[in-house]
């Protein structure tokens, strides 16, 4: 049961989630970096569109997970995690840059700073949005090893797609949008669960992993992604818009259902930290490797932003 | 030099091109409507409005390239040819939706209907036009063989980006854009026949083709992808709206730069069989199997929409 205990190991192998994600996304930053000079005969305005987004900062949460999930699966192969942690964050950053639009969420602020649309346009903004996408899956296709290809980039794009990230993003904007808890949680399955979860699987999938680490990575991932967007919710009516970089309150003033309003703050911390713990549990078949997950998980849920 | 006699060898060996057309749309029409029942979880009106918009016919002109390219190769893989040509039409429907949108061309008809955005509203049309872009990968993925995917993959992501497709909308929205031939000529390369070309690469790499096939296919695309343009330009100045199912004239109402501007309507004229000509030469190659490619392009300049 020492997977049970994970409060008592982190404790005695303390590992700093801030350094783990800082140390990945130094990785991700610098591949990103040399990514862009890839595309010199792009619209210079297009390319700096992009990586106004894209190298903005932010967490860097999902490279992490598939850099972390690729390790604790004793994957050797980095170039193809490294290829597959760069696509996912290009996809999430694309996913936020069309989520702020006018016609979606008409967000003004992000990661600190003035949306992209704001910077650059409505019509820079949805293309430098599809170009991330473009780019998400040419660098999966030419940098992972080739065997491992139609494995990953059918991953992504199912995770991406109508039944994962856009379906669920689809059902955010909907007026007649869930107002029970069932729907509510099938809405964070699909909008922020679908990728949170492809991040691990891409990590296992990049290491050539057992089915059942893989098995066991999709797991935590879910339960991961639950505590994730519980956290998120609550946040968003506790937390200060200087804290998250964005604004704050929004879910309420735009009438979206979320967790505190259907079950109170008090619960919803209680309901996040038993999808952390079971994000724990899951992990118990991949054995020893697994502190760096476990400190992310835990990051997850205290973080303040 | 049998590859300059074309005009002989359309009339002694006659393929109506509209026939091809609409034989390859017929197995590509069948192919994505089993494509949209692999998504049963997905929110149903976002299904519908990419439904909407890549079920509503159009010419299939990039398919019927892919597959009769891959013919023209030898090709005997039909699922890797197929699954390419599904593909090209997703990302080709998802630029002419987003395209369409009022932050770009704010277009109200397209392929003779009301655009995508006047029936589902702007943000629908932004997220249908995402998820045809991941479903487009995702089939390429898990349809086509294993061992073809990297390339195949490469190739459309590369075509569709930066570099390509997407690049090219963003000069083509620039206020600053292109004012002489050169310049015109990179906007159609990347906007347009970055697209095309793919298709006819496409199709040779499903086909596992020579080298020599690639370039000779490469070169066919290029000379098209030019001669499609330039028709584009003389169709929106001489054509109907009836004719075209979309508005005409719009290119000298927006001051878009364009070649019958440019040097004049017969010059035009001209240009495109000179580019006609150069497609038909560079299948030379390729043998004796290239009726249906000469075909599609004599169809390409000769058609009124």
């Amino acid at each position: 049961m020492k997977n049970r205990k994970h409060n008592s190991v982190i404790s005695s192998r303390p590992i700093d989630a801030a350094t783990l994600l800082s140390r990945n996304a130094a990785l991700l930053t610098d591949y990103l970096a040399r990514l862009m000079v890839r595309y010199p005969e792009a619209p210079a305005g297009l390319m700096q569109a992009i990586e106004y987004s894209l190298l903005a900062g932010g967490k860097r949460l999902r490279p992490a997970l598939v850099l972390e999930s690729a390790k604790a699966c004793g994957g050797e192969d980095g170039a193809s995690a490294l290829a597959a942690a760069a696509a996912i964050e290009l996809i999430h950053t694309f996913s936020l840059v069309h989520d702020d639009l006018p016609a979606m969420d008409d967000d003004d602020l992000r990661r600190g700073r003035p949306t992209n649309h704001k910077v650059y346009g409505e019509a820079m903004a949805i293309l430098a949005g599809d170009a991330m996408t473009t780019i998400a899956f040419e660098i999966l296709a030419s940098d992972a090893s080739p065997a491992l290809v139609p494995a990953l980039i059918a991953e992504l794009a199912h995770a991406s797609g109508p039944e994962g990230m856009i379906g669920g993003q689809v059902i955010d904007i909907d007026p007649k949008r869930p107002a029970n808890l069932a729907d509510l949680q099938n809405l964070h399955r699909m909008k922020t669960g679908a990728l949170l979860t492809a991040s691990c699987r891409l990590g296992a999938l990049a290491a050539g992993a057992s089915a059942d680490h893989l098995a066991a990575l999709d797991a935590y991932g879910r339960h991961l992604g639950l505590a994730f967007q519980i956290v998120d919710d609550i946040l968003d009516q506790t937390a200060t818009a200087e804290q998250l970089g964005k604004a704050t309150g929004k879910d309420a003033a735009k009438g979206k259902v979320t967790y505190p309003m259907l079950i109170g703050l008090d619960a919803s911390r209680r309901e996040a930290q038993l999808a952390l713990q079971s994000a724990l549990d899951a992990l118990a078949p991949l054995g020893e490797q697994t502190e760096p997950l476990r400190a992310l998980a835990v990051f997850v849920v205290e973080r303040k932003m």
